[in-house]
């Protein structure tokens, strides 16, 4: 069958959706069509919370609703060559799409690494698929010692839920010397390595797994300090590499690029072709160096810069460069980094200052359900310019972090956020006398302390 | 008895102490005295919250501490003249302070309206004075019926907190056809109002108070629509005046103006003196009209911006102007405004674009604890720059106006919001598809709403 479209994105995650549901918004009139392997997806940052938070893991599932609703075609099939030349993608299935404007939304694929074992039951990938992940799911329910393999993200949500199920034992391996180390300083990794150690997570640093032992199903892990393990089930969060070989049929990927390389506007080499999200190469917002960064919320970004301007530049895209802005949650507390760490934007060659404060996210601080709150603001020493943030705090710190986003996307000086006007109120915030992201400012202002 | 110090700071409230401190900070080597009437003030925006929020209500107190802690000297006194010529301020008790720089930072009094029968007993202004909250607190919680006059933030938030009390039947009447109506569109005045009624506070709009009947003591209340009401008490939270008196002793109040004239840095017409918080007069970010805006957060920030520049103009200040930001809290709803809303942005003459979003705060939506959250912006239609924006949602929300608050001061436009970069968690926000900020500004540019 040969078919023929204006836009055809491959890809129905996160990245694909927002960007075919905004070529519909600018451009009303051309035809979509959204390609993806399954039916049913999966939210990807819901993906640990399947676990316990959601009583129904099936919840994380996602569908092609939003998509057909705004008369966008989905196709259930997977694309395996696109000829350039001919402005086609061929398909599995054997299927043709010609297409005016195609969009690579192709994600990534967990890494595997060559570990001796690691191709046995009972070890799980972080796959977006839903057939697995509910089968990893109701295996991880029926076990009693679990391994996370990973402490990044993505480990430290898995371990923090797999802690909430019922007489399990979690443990947590990571190779580098402390958790979410390229993220947050160490005084914020400690923090969450301190909330996990409270709820049971046998925290491991500075450890690697060198073997995965058993009889077809995991039954033992050997680390490089020696020791073994007793274990029932691994999930393995190691990071993820993006998929580039459908690009690769087409040429898209240049040497020395581990994505398919994209200009401010996301578009390839090829000018009718983009990529949007994890198989798309990021330049930093600081440094313009390539950098990686897979989340859901970076590619509905560029999702969003790719879909309106696929056949025109409509939409100028005013900040350049990715933001690595993330946040979590373990065991009550938030954790959110945004822009450079101290240590990033030291290895970076930044001549910086440094402010952090502490308060309580409620004023008076006996207001009921208060949590301590606490900023890391770090700022160009010379021209003030604010180029990262550290929050750990309560509920709200998961948007204190966007006003800190917010703050690096448009280049806030630290005496901007001096005299920042802000909105406080006793259920909601912390005093306007204190309020951390002032007194952070102020804090790294020099001189003395207020 | 006559002093001298560099720096005399009069008011101890939030404006005078974060104006002392930062000027601490600023001039380590200059002596700082500030005068304030009583040892014990109150944290302004937590009064409502002595009544039932906090278990304490003593805990709403604001002692001395901060400034003495920082080498700052505190004098319990009231100025009652100021003479410019001479540089000094003289005191209720005789004394005499010559100062270099002087700060007024006295605030507003509650506004009494000439209403007969308003000063009987059972009848309270909201008074920055803790001796007599903590009356009204003690007494308020042995009434059953109470009336609060006016629907501003001050009365829905003592009507919500007057419901949490046992027993007690609680009216909010305001005179204008809707609550919060100078600070939100009419949609969100309405859930401020479902939620008082949801709580069983009998809520009237469009009615004024025409008397207040009793012995003495309030026992009875006439409206203007005829209609009378019995009441046990009354508390009264229509607004403030800027307190002026003591300017005017050195002409520091222009024709026409209600409070203290101040420059961009907070000078009043006298380069030596320093008008701060509700006392000075405020101009409109956007208009330069003058506006009355009279917060604890706006105080402060003015606060920061004269602490920093009494000497020489350190810190520039580049958000020119006032917002208005507010946020509250009724009955578990969050409510929260940034400049200006749909209303006063065509009042003001502005040709505008407006978007709204509506999803819920966590992702998946049966995560735990998820609320609804409603977001409104408004934008120049042609500039496209962002003018104002409102919230109703969860906790959250209380920060996510402060995101709209930055986007205000940095003139974000309506694309830069379409491709904003931000965190998103399950726990914490929105998915990344659908976060509120960014679909209410893709929804404000026009053609097809996705």
């Amino acid at each position: 069958m040969e078919k023929k479209t204006d836009v055809l994105v491959i890809g129905g995650g996160p990245a694909g959706m927002v960007c075919a549901l905004t070529a519909r918004k600018y451009y009303p009139e051309k035809s979509i069509i959204v390609m993806k392997d399954v039916e049913e997806g999966v939210v990807p940052c819901g993906i640990p919370y399947m676990l316990s938070a959601l009583k129904d893991p099936r919840d994380n599932a996602s569908g092609s609703g939003p998509l057909t609703k705004k008369n966008i075609s989905v196709v259930i099939d997977r694309a395996i060559e696109i000829d350039r030349a001919g402005k086609v993608a061929l398909t599995e299935s054997g299927d043709k799409y010609n297409y005016d404007k195609l969009v690579l939304a192709v994600g990534s694929s967990p890494i595997t690494p060559p570990i001796p074992g690691i191709d046995q039951e009972g070890i799980f990938l972080v796959k977006k698929e839903l057939p697995y992940l509910l089968k990893m799911v109701e295996e991880m329910k029926s076990l009693r010692r679990v391994l996370v393999v990973g402490g990044g993200f993505i480990g430290i949500e898995f371990a923090d839920e797999l802690s909430h199920l019922e007489d399990h034992q979690v443990y947590l391996v990571e190779l580098l010397p402390r958790l979410l180390a390229n993220s947050f300083d160490p005084e914020f990794s400690a923090l969450a390595e301190d909330k996990l150690r409270e709820e049971g997570v046998k925290v491991m640093t500075g450890i690697e797994v060198t073997e995965f032992l058993g009889n077809g199903r995991v039954e033992k892990v050997r680390f490089s300090n020696g020791e073994e393990l007793e274990v029932d089930g691994v999930i393995m969060g190691i990071g993820a590499n993006p998929n580039v070989d459908l690009a690769a049929t087409a040429d898209l990927v240049l040497k020395g690029q581990k994505g398919i390389w994209v200009d401010e506007y996301l578009r390839t080499i090829d000018p009718d072709i983009f990529a949007i999200g994890d198989c798309a190469t990021k330049r930093d917002f600081y440094t313009r160096k390539g950098i990686s960064v897979m989340l859901a919320s970076t590619a509905t970004a560029e999702a969003r810069v790719a879909g309106a301007n696929l056949f025109k530049l409509k939409v100028i895209r005013e900040n350049k460069g990715t933001i690595a802005i993330y946040s979590t949650y373990v065991n009550g507390l938030v954790l959110g980094s945004a822009g450079l760490t101290e240590i990033s934007a030291e290895k970076e060659g930044f001549e910086i200052t440094v402010g952090t404060a502490e308060a309580v996210d409620k004023h008076p601080a006996s207001m009921p359900f208060a949590s301590p709150v606490r900023v890391k603001l770090i700022f160009s020493r010379h021209s003030g310019i604010i180029l990262g943030g550290q929050v750990a705090g309560g509920i709200s710190s998961g948007e204190i972090i966007n006003i800190i986003g917010m703050a690096i996307q448009k280049r806030d000086s630290l005496t901007e956020l001096e005299t920042l006007q802000m909105a406080t109120h006793p259920w909601l915030t912390t005093a306007p006398t204190k309020y951390p992201l002032v007194m952070a400012a102020l804090a790294a202002s020099g001189e003395i302390i207020v």
